[in-house]
């Protein structure tokens, strides 16, 4: 007798479930003017693998199970292009942004070692409360990056 | 004799491996002036899990493997605060950032409905020449914000 009154129900009355939240962030962005010296800054120092650059608009990195997109926010704040004719929302920030890299807390006395090998003044060492590391340099264009172990929210290494 | 000529030179005097390039970004920010309209937006409407919160100062998400951060750059770009005696340094960009949460392809046109539900215009729907599309919106603060399948950067769905 349930399943009649349930099936007698059409779906499409039904309201649709939520999606599911997303899985993670994809794109985290950061901007500077200067995208050969940015470049410089997060594949000569940090490591990190560009795999895509347009002269002038951006340099795109492959970081773990995402992507780390530096943007000049002159271009890409007016004149952020279009694919398949639709116009990609602008964006475009200034002044100091933030972003925060997970390394392991082994690892963090080989990164200090080798910040100094490249001249980059690490600007504090944090050590946090619930466990885990920091250090915070600045990129070229002055954004604030951070080093830290996944500790320091509670979550595991990777 | 090849061995003896190693076990000669002090390994100290060996430069240290340069550490593993970082395993992903674990911090995404982005900026708002009204916290209590991005946390019900990014909560209410996304469906991240918030998980600290100062009020007028910032407040975090849990976002799979890592954290999103919305900080008022009024705040954090003069008064950043401390951590163990330590100065956290400061940061605060403005005007539109940019962030991609991963969600799956196929879950495209929930999302698609649940924006709708909430009065959230999207922005563009754009499908991407290597398959995988993205939705557009915008947070409160005018921050371009994203949902796209992994997809779009040849990334596995998570």
């Amino acid at each position: 007798m349930s399943d009649a009154r349930v099936s007698a129900t059409p779906v499409s009355d039904a309201p649709a479930p939520p999606p599911a939240p997303p899985a993670g962030v994809l794109e985290s962005c950061l901007y500077a003017d200067d995208l050969a010296a940015a470049e410089r800054f997060y594949a000569d120092v940090l490591g990190l693998e560009p795999f895509a650059r347009v002269a002038g608009r951006h340099v795109f990195f492959r970081c773990g199970a995402g992507v780390f997109l530096v943007f000049d926010p002159a271009v890409t704040a007016v004149a952020p292009g279009s694919v398949g004719g639709v116009a990609v929302p602008p964006h475009g920030a200034r002044g100091p942004g933030h972003v925060a890299f997970a390394i392991d807390d082994a690892a963090l006395d080989g990164w200090r070692t080798r910040l100094g090998m490249h001249g980059i003044p690490i600007e504090a060492e944090i050590a946090w409360p619930r466990g885990g590391r920091s250090l915070y340099v600045r990129d070229p264009a002055g954004n604030s990056v951070e080093l830290a172990s996944p500790r320091i929210w509670g979550l595991p290494e990777r």
